[in-house]
């Protein structure tokens, strides 16, 4: 390790909604040395200054304070910022508080190069591609071009209140209005009128049973279920898409119906983007990863379009890799 | 005027989310006197002395001091209670903050009569039906069945978030999308990108002209509209409703598809309560009204299950009704 730490050495970041993590590697051949990990990096929504603190607590804990002298390059792959734009304010709050933090733990990187989260996924896939498409399906849903490494063209991502159409949040709230339109006799029956009821607490009693669901107890189930859910985050909806896969695996007709619109939906983001034949697709997110609930069905979809699906779970890797490419004096 | 205020009087009340309306009659024909309006009156949403302030300051416009000894029956309409439980916390309120508000006032009205402002509008409909269907398309959308002049089943209403499904919300919110899946290519063209974007502020640049709507001006227009409707209250998006209904007009496509599928919804959310053939169907809400967007639309979809539509304004006249019953006895 002594050894390792004479060469020189690179930072790659992952500063997302939920928390921010760095990777602390070898210049030379991206081996890594070490990890950190801290609060939200999100560089719209958290201010500079705690945004900075977690940028230190993260790196400080990754690069020992022997080895920091020895970085020669950083780059954060930040929700909220793009390289596209170094003048939008995502992108601007990143700078200041990745630099302030930098000369904090008395880290002399001159290289510091500042991209988005999803832009640093699209560079963890093998090869460190520079071009291509990337496509996020998790709590929400985006799908975007990726030009010389930077977001070119961008298709939905419009968040859950407009759009995010077949991300964790559009099934899970699909869940809860299946179960809605079940109670109120708009929908079929489906299992998600009692997995739903049950995740929010509903009486047993209120809950549909083997018989008939009387209309007394289709009112008081409505009457517990909608204040329960608007007295959360609407995003809070997402916690539901893992029900919906589990009624799908018991052959739920109405919760198999979400999962294929879901796709469907996916399908219709990635090809807004006017794909090429033969074109390279990496996605990150909970709905398609290794375990994922859509992967299946997106990967048969996207074959019609002549895409094959890459799956990153996060953007170090792709960090670390940009780090190294600064360091080359590949700026692109 | 004298003479008439020497026989027995009745208050009806119509107290909703935006504005409480009191409306004095005589007991005997329901003759109107007099008039007040005041501030919020949900029951559920407004507290307890805020609301009996507003109460206490409509009746008191309504209903001269002098008069004040000769009311026998009061009746009030609120959003966030309904006749068909005493017990719920809307009715609760609602009852508590007017028996203090004709304390208050000195009126003995030993009658008083709490229902929901959509039976209060049920019972506006001419001859005060007592059983029936109503139905409420403004900014939200929720049907009942009526029975006893009780709300007893309901479809709908299920709020911005889970549903209110072809309501003044849910056509706002559709045109903004339309506009941004016209904007990121997953969406036909359509006049509402223009509209949709000029009530937001859209920079004129920035907006689709008569040429081609070039990549990066459909990534700035996106980056103006997705923060611009997230900074107000999600309801506020049934404010671009009326766009949709001038581009319908202007023979828009995709906003005559919006108005279709709007009437289809309120239709589907009607034909749940199981209608008998020649039901009556009292309607409020602005959709609906004579100069509303739906309303041929609707009224035709309502003929083929037998149904014809009563519209209603409001709930004032059925609150002036339900108290001249509450005088004669008729509690139902």
């Amino acid at each position: 390790m002594s050894n390792d730490l004479n060469q020189e050495c690179v930072v790659g970041l992952d500063a997302g909604g939920t928390r921010t993590r760095a990777v602390f590697a070898a210049a030379e051949d991206g081996r890594v040395f070490g990890e950190g990990a801290a609060g939200p990096g999100n560089a719209l929504t958290v201010p500079v200054p705690r945004l900075t603190d977690h940028l230190v607590e993260a790196i400080a804990q990754a690069v020992p304070e022997a080895a920091r002298a020895r970085v020669v390059a950083v780059a954060g792959g930040f929700a909220g910022a793009t390289a596209a734009s170094t003048e939008e304010p995502g992108h601007v709050n990143a700078r200041t508080a990745l630099t302030a933090a930098l000369r904090r733990l008395g880290i002399p990187a001159d290289r510091v190069r500042i991209c988005s989260d999803i832009e640093a996924a699209f560079a963890s896939a093998p090869g460190t591609p520079a071009d291509g498409l990337a496509l996020v399906a998790g709590t929400g849903a985006v799908a975007l071009r990726i030009t010389d490494r930077r977001s070119t063209a961008t298709v939905d991502g419009d968040g859950w209140l407009l759009g995010d159409d077949g991300s964790g949040f559009w099934i899970g709230r699909s869940a809860v209005r299946a179960a809605l339109r079940m109670a109120d006799r708009r929908g079929t029956a489906t299992a998600l009128a009692v997995s739903v009821g049950r995740a929010l607490g509903v009486p047993d009693d209120a809950l549909p049973g083997d018989g008939d669901w009387s209309r007394g107890h289709r009112e008081a189930y409505r009457m517990h279920v909608l204040p329960a859910v608007m007295a959360e985050l609407p995003i809070r909806l997402a916690r539901f898409a893992p029900l919906v896969v589990e009624a799908a695996g018991e052959k739920d007709a109405v919760a198999e119906g979400i999962l294929d619109e879901a796709a469907d939906q996916l399908t219709a983001t990635v090809r807004a983007l006017n794909p090429a034949h033969g074109e390279r697709i990496v996605a990150t997110g909970g709905l398609l990863g290794p375990e994922g609930p859509l992967t299946v069905a997106l990967t048969a979809r996207l074959r019609t379009l002549g895409l094959t699906l890459d799956w990153v779970p996060d953007g170090c890797r792709g960090a670390v890799a940009l780090a190294r490419l600064a360091h080359d004096g590949d700026d692109r």
